[in-house]
């Protein structure tokens, strides 16, 4: 038992140690760091396919290889290059992609046929999600927040043997970026991972274009060969589920009450800054909170985390002054970071290591973040439906959770679903690092957090204990039936630390 | 005896190996990686004095600390913080900067006193070079390229325990920049080494700016403190000794030949790429070469190696497409890095070092670097005086002398002093990698490279054997005495690759 109260196996635990709050000391880490081939003078880094690429880089049995997320719907190359990896025969590999999406179901194939057969991710979608869910995997998930894999690749928990990188432009010599190209994806911020800490890295791109390709999101120092491809992604495709423009007026009521949440705590004032985040509600509170800040003459020192078109919005009317960009969600602020000044490309580590010197997350006042299920507790889960079915991505919930002030967003309940609940299916973000629940009815603080009690009450703000929110939700939708599952472990939760908060079980047919 | 034909004492050689030629294999290398201590939640990193973050640190005897050399002749910090640590009694340290300049005569004390008993550097000057030079040191000084030293630092050779950085910018979290604040130095690429190495960084700067500040070249991801001074350098001294605008008859002369050189040569095309240095030729070359590629409309893909005005009016005029900016020799080049978006900083591994993935140097057409001597096999010495004394520095001497063609230029004497002898005092650059001899009268092309001495030919250039040059030099001088030594060493070379390729004696008095 944890300190969220969940049960870990001893037998699938390794080396991990169970979660035991969000901050617990750390010592001293020593980093783990790549063995690195030098490229000699005039060695050219240009190899014609993927087949030959992987003949170049001895790749066999039992190697970690990793790629990124920044296309999220719109990713050929996790299947282009497994596809040609599984005509090799080779097997038994570890993938440690930054995540993974819908697209990505032909890899339910290369597990049953044991080319895959570990895996760490923070999201699991789909048809893939599913089949994990039902067993399809020997060995359980290692599910991560986009914070905890820096950690994990930066301690050497995640050691890559090969990072297989999508880059939208790249020279000859291996300088890359995501702002140039056929096929734009803007940060680079996951992938800055992978290529400082892989022992090979393999760009696969598009476009080539004239040396020195800048900016330099991924530098030439790190890359060992470079592939060009007809097409890497579909830009149209980073944006799927993300940057929905809400007009559902359940939506726009919690975005309204988040707002209110925001402008009439402390934290609204002339410097602050805040993470937004995706989806319909999150996007309408981007927007609300503009119109809030021009009426209060209100200027914010920096905007984080997956970036919008909304976003880029507040930058251009100097309502934000910096934005820092580690992802971007869809093309408009792909475009946008290749052309603002003020919108900074900024690494995973730099974005949520909590193992590093100071993450920006660190620097939060306030962070809207949305829940699949929140509970008594406080806990979230944004990974595992109400089937108890991984469909969800830990991103940078439970790292973003470290601001001064994290409000999660959710309905009451989604169709005869409570979205408030006892007890979640899968804790994700602890409830200890929660602070505010906003449902279209009203909002619940943490008992813990006495000072926003006592400075939200008495301003108009529909304030209930969580557990009556719950039982509003129970009012609608009736107790929910627990999900049935069998004793298999499919994936293990790392909180952002590398302690293990939860564990996934293999659901029952 | 290595492949330049010079001994090194067996028991001064340590693990080092004899130098063996520009080009010999290298084996995968394991990189080296800091230990990190996690700044928590909520932590401040600002400290109150130097004396302060001493005691912080556990700074004790016979640790490495390092330094950075971007302020060059006008910085403050190296003198103030031995200052701060010899008070506290602390002995027996190594110091790593990136180089040392006049300005540093004061740690000739500090030696004396045994506070520092070992040294790395790429320069020693002034009292400082003369005092080593007279066998203040018990260990020999281990001296090393821009490029040796990120190499040495990335392998492990170099292990920095605590790096002291002058900043001239930097938010309370540790973002920093050399473009803004009260004392700039535009690129901080040597101390970016430093910052990602070092177990620990401190920051001193007289500028702090609201967060994020922006460019971020060190990370506030690996700032440990900062310190507030009053003043942390003068911006003034970056230029002095390297951007003095010559109208010596002499040195116009040998840049006008340089520009023949370069401009009849196969690698003056559109799209070419060069490094031209700095002192009064060098810049006179940047300014003529401008015209040439005017007239002949042909535009440069990059130049690269410390930035100096004339090559900003290159930028400016489009006669360059990027500059890749290591370092700035003037306050008009730093304050430009931070206003042209294609000026580019990149750090010393990314310049120079030998056992990257491929560093900047290697793109290099053609480079122009400067000689204190020049010997009949081209190995050029530009760290030690005709009088055996250190007064000069490495810096990225060797490194760019992997460019498709080296220019050496340098004056056939100076006063009764030959520079081009039969044998250089110290071997800095082997001749291996050095193409064509500039003088006043005439050139000197490598046998090696025929296909130099073929395209080169009949093209109106004085063209002499490298022994001819220096019989011309003889005549006028006379034969050079030889220098007389003592039998200890008081410095060792490092070829960028980590072989010795040199050795320093003692000067006898």
């Amino acid at each position: 038992m944890n300190k969220v109260k969940r049960e870990i196996p001893e037998e699938v635990r390794g080396n991990n140690k169970l979660f035991a709050g969000v901050n617990t000391d750390c010592k001293v880490v020593q980093r783990a760091a790549p063995k690195v081939r030098p490229i000699k003078l005039g060695e050219e880094k240009l190899v014609a396919s993927i087949e030959e690429v992987i003949n170049k880089l001895n790749l066999c049995d039992n190697m970690t290889i990793s790629f990124h997320h920044h296309f999220r719907e719109g990713d050929y190359i996790i299947n282009l290059v497994m596809d040609a990896i599984a005509k090799k025969g080779i097997k038994n590999l570890t993938i440690a992609p930054s995540s993974l999406t819908n697209v990505h179901a032909p890899l339910v194939h290369h597990i049953k046929t044991g080319v895959i057969t570990n895996m760490t991710t923070s999201g699991l979608r789909g048809e893939l999600g599913e089949a994990i869910s039902n067993g399809v995997m020997k060995e359980p998930v290692r599910l991560r927040s986009h914070g905890g894999r820096a950690r994990a690749i930066e301690a050497g928990d995640i050691k890559i043997d090969v990072a297989f990188l999508g880059v939208p432009s790249t020279d000859l010599y291996g300088n890359a970026n995501g702002v140039k190209g056929k096929t734009i994806c803007g940060s680079l911020g996951y992938a800055q991972m992978d290529a400082k800490y892989a022992d090979q890295v393999v760009l696969l791109t598009d476009t080539i274009l004239p040396y020195p390709n800048t900016p330099i999101s991924i530098a030439q120092t790190d890359v060992d060969y470079i592939v060009k491809l007809d097409k890497i992604g579909d830009s149209e495709g980073i944006g799927i589920g993300a940057t929905r423009f809400t007009t559902n007026p359940k939506e726009l009521q919690i975005a309204e009450l988040v707002k209110e949440v925001i402008t009439k705590s402390v934290y609204f004032k002339n410097g602050f800054s805040f993470q937004t985040g995706t989806g319909g509600a999150a996007l309408a509170v981007t927007r609300f909170l503009a119109e809030e800040m021009k009426n209060n003459s209100i200027k914010a020192s920096f905007a984080l985390g997956g970036i919008t078109k909304p976003m880029l919005t507040l930058l251009e009317e100097n309502l934000v002054d910096t934005i820092l960009d580690v992802q971007d969600f869809d093309k408009e602020a792909a475009i946008s970071l290749g052309q603002q000044e003020r919108q900074i490309e900024i690494s995973a580590s730099y974005y949520a290591d909590p193992h590093n010197k100071g993450a920006a997350v660190n620097q939060l006042d306030v962070v809207i973040l949305s829940a699949l299920e929140v509970d008594n507790q406080f806990n979230v889960n944004v990974m595992t439906g109400s089937d108890g079915v991984l469909r969800g991505a830990i991103g940078g919930h439970c790292d973003a959770a470290n601001a001064k002030m994290t409000i999660i967003s959710a309905p009451l309940v989604r169709g005869r679903i409570p979205t408030i609940v006892d007890r979640v299916n899968t804790v994700i973000t602890p409830g200890e690092s929660v602070d505010v629940i906003v449902t279209e009815i009203g909002i619940a603080i943490n008992p813990k957090r006495r000072d926003l009690i006592a400075s939200l009450s008495d301003q108009g703000i529909p304030i209930f204990t969580i557990d009556a929110l719950q039982e509003k939700a129970y009012e609608i939708t009736g107790t929910p039936k627990p999900i049935e599952y069998e004793d298999k472990v499919v994936a293990l939760v790392e909180y952002r630390d590398g302690t293990l908060i939860d564990k996934v079980l293999q659901v029952k047919q």
